[in-house]
């Protein structure tokens, strides 16, 4: 047999044991908290149709969709393959991509299925993506996202309700340094408008996006670029870093935007939001790379300004149009539950409680007493209590030791004399102590 | 902007809301299930690369694998690419491929990790797998597989764990019509021997596991064809199809084996197990397809002979051998979830109580109830009630409509008087009645 080193795809991770407790617990406090808010669950393929992804994530996006190879004979009808470049060859041999995001196969199938679903609609999905990015520390090429999404409303209850929900799970989490920044893109434009820049308003938020990653000198530099004048960048300068209370800023900005219309717009959202929440942070410098957003977007971020934001997203009038379902506007957040993941492994935020406190390794000490360990098994787990079988009967060492491996705190150990008197010993990994106990004694123990 | 019809890639499914309850409901038990005995979680990447999935399915089987097209310039450095065919061309311009099943990837994680786990080595698996196979009803080209394995014990308790294991699960699905069939490869090849026919086996083994597809008739035709005597035929069919009881079948055994060492270690391994488990029919025409197998092999099918086998799995010697793990022993069952998801559903087993009977939808009837509607959704969920909270105002009516689409049990409506009284009022969607009260009142009710 010819050998092979196994290996793993760069970029990609294997989940054992221990991640994966932490994962599903992490997990499912997302789950049960967007349950808890009355979003429903949703799963779309991992493979979609290459026009349903194309286009949608900018140039650079577009190159880092994984293509699924077409099965069978896929040169067969290709004439002059060998004037075609990678780029043209793509098109014609790989008619699918895996999913680069889950915002848009949530657009796609809130399009497929408006018939079906009522409005507004409620979604969380917690799925991989897959980006053939180059991998670096934190970096994946398959990873997960989880989204939650309004569509069908655009009512201002959404945007505090968001919040909420973030609160509510970094609650559960334990992680409390952090805060809720919002903005609103019409605040934005309203400010390019009174500013003559609307026609560069796209490239000003990538810019203003970008702020914190390239800092305050090649931001003016990178607006001087796009042909800002210096009094533009002086008056942009000091109305996005304009600082006080979310109420000054509000009243601030009315006195800015009183020429715009779509400026005011914004600036009355933000007010009617602060009467329902106190939880965020009004800040004028958020922009938001993302092209579709046209009204609220927010962001949540650590006051340990080295990490970046842990989750974000915002409100978009026309995500399902390019699918002909026009004029649904709705709301999404994206939890960067990957990057959450590794800050809670950091801090240790991961309780001990992950390891079953009822979890029990049945021992036996010869092949004959493997009737009774089956039948002490079957009666814990009819306790609820979990109940591993150690199927070998190798020296008592060894099968303690896979105990501590495993962490498994209570450990039976069936020998003869525990056979014959039906008392069997049942030893606390933790502590070490041992006593002998009938099995009914042994449920209560364990269990309480 | 240009519009796209949307659509789904061919054999792959979304599963909305209403799917989505009912498959993380099942998901949930099997999970539970496993982790009650003893088994961990492992999750792997949906790619491996091509080597490591390459030739372990068979020449049908490599063809099936979805291949991911290599990133970039793919074609800059292949010479001669028009002369090529698609199955040269495919193994320089995808390197790597979608995980075809979970025992592949299993054991190249173990072969992998082999000094940092602790063996025996349990794990369950809950994943999709993509095959490119045609389509049909019931067949998909992205579905989930749930498999659970041993790895580093000869333990015939595994075995009867297992059968244990199956029981438990179907108890909790609620079918009842089903039966374990198990044999040994081991038997197979003492009868083969006993035949000589060794040099046959792994054909014959294929050709057994295919009869229930096939018929009698051609299963005699098929062994014909590769070489047996009527007279070998008709003794093959008097041990394949001897009836009896597994004691009687294991005593009968004995005898035709009494010349093959092999075939006498399977008959014992029966013998142990049966001292163990009484839940299972020793079925001595069982063959499986897999070649890995080499002992003990087991299928669970319904007594409707028109519904294939539900889960199936077997005992291996050298499945890490590959990758350089030798005389590594395991043994595994693949749980057919999409399949019983399907007979449930056609059962109608999934319970109404999948849909929380203990939720709520506020409702207001003007916008200047935001606030109160916010606080006491707040409340709500504080004291564990799933609340969803209708973001706009229109008519009562398509509020409540909402509702029932959504299977909400409770409305609470909230308008002038309520606000004005603080008595709520609490709708039952169920039996149309309706009250008014407080919101710990509405809280006790609803919660009880």
């Amino acid at each position: 047999m010819k050998k092979i080193i196994p290996t793993l795809p760069k970029g990609t991770r294997d989940f054992g044991p221990n991640e994966m407790k932490k994962r599903e617990y992490l997990f499912k406090i997302f789950k049960d908290t967007f349950s808890m808010y009355g979003f429903n669950a949703l799963e779309t393929p991992s493979m979609e149709n290459v026009n349903v992804l194309n286009g949608k994530y900018g140039e650079e996006g577009d190159k880092l969709i994984f293509r699924i190879l077409d099965s069978g004979d896929f040169i067969k009808n290709i004439e002059n393959i060998d004037s075609k470049d990678s780029n043209n060859l793509k098109k014609e041999i790989s008619k699918k991509g895996l999913r680069y995001d889950l915002t848009v196969p949530f657009a796609r199938y809130v399009s497929m299925n408006r018939d079906k679903i009522t409005l507004p609609f409620k979604r969380y999905q917690i799925q991989n993506v897959w980006r053939a990015d180059r991998p670096q520390k934190g970096r994946f090429r398959e990873f997960y996202q989880c989204d939650v999404d309004y569509i069908g409303t655009k009512s201002i209850l959404c945007e505090a309700e968001i919040i909420d929900l973030v609160y509510s799970i970094f609650k559960k989490i334990d992680i409390k340094d952090f805060s809720i920044k919002l903005n609103n893109r019409k605040v934005l434009l309203g400010i390019a408008e009174v500013l003559s820049l609307e026609k560069k308003f796209d490239k000003i938020c990538i810019i203003i996006d970008k702020l914190d990653k390239i800092g305050k000198e090649k931001f003016i530099n990178e607006l001087k670029n796009i042909g800002l004048s210096t009094n533009q960048i002086d008056k942009l300068n000091s109305v996005l870093f304009f600082s006080g209370s979310n109420k000054e800023k509000v009243s601030f900005l009315k006195d800015v935007l009183t020429e715009s219309n779509i400026g005011l717009e914004g600036i009355n959202e933000i007010e009617n939001l602060i009467q329902l929440s106190k939880d965020f942070i009004f800040d004028i410098s958020l922009a938001r790379g993302l092209s579709y957003y046209t009204s609220s977007i927010f962001e949540v971020v650590l006051d340990d300004k080295n990490i970046g934001s842990l989750c974000g997203g915002g409100r978009y009038d026309d995500l399902t149009e390019i699918f002909g379902y026009k004029d649904i506007s709705g709301i999404g957040i994206s939890f960067g539950i990957e990057r959450i993941y590794q800050i809670m492994n950091e801090r240790n935020l991961f309780s001990d409680n992950l390891y079953n406190k009822e979890a029990v390794l049945v021992c036996s000490m010869s092949e004959e007493f493997m009737d009774n360990s089956l039948k002490i098994s079957s009666l814990l787990r009819k306790n609820n209590i979990i109940t591993d079988l150690y199927p070998d009967n190798p020296k008592l060492k060894k099968q303690l030791q896979y105990a501590n491996n495993n962490s498994i705190p209570y450990v039976i150990i069936i020998g003869e004399d525990e056979v014959k008197s039906k008392l069997y010993t049942l030893k606390n990994m933790e502590t070490g102590s041992q006593e002998k106990l009938s099995i009914e004694e042994i449920i209560s123990k364990v269990s309480s």
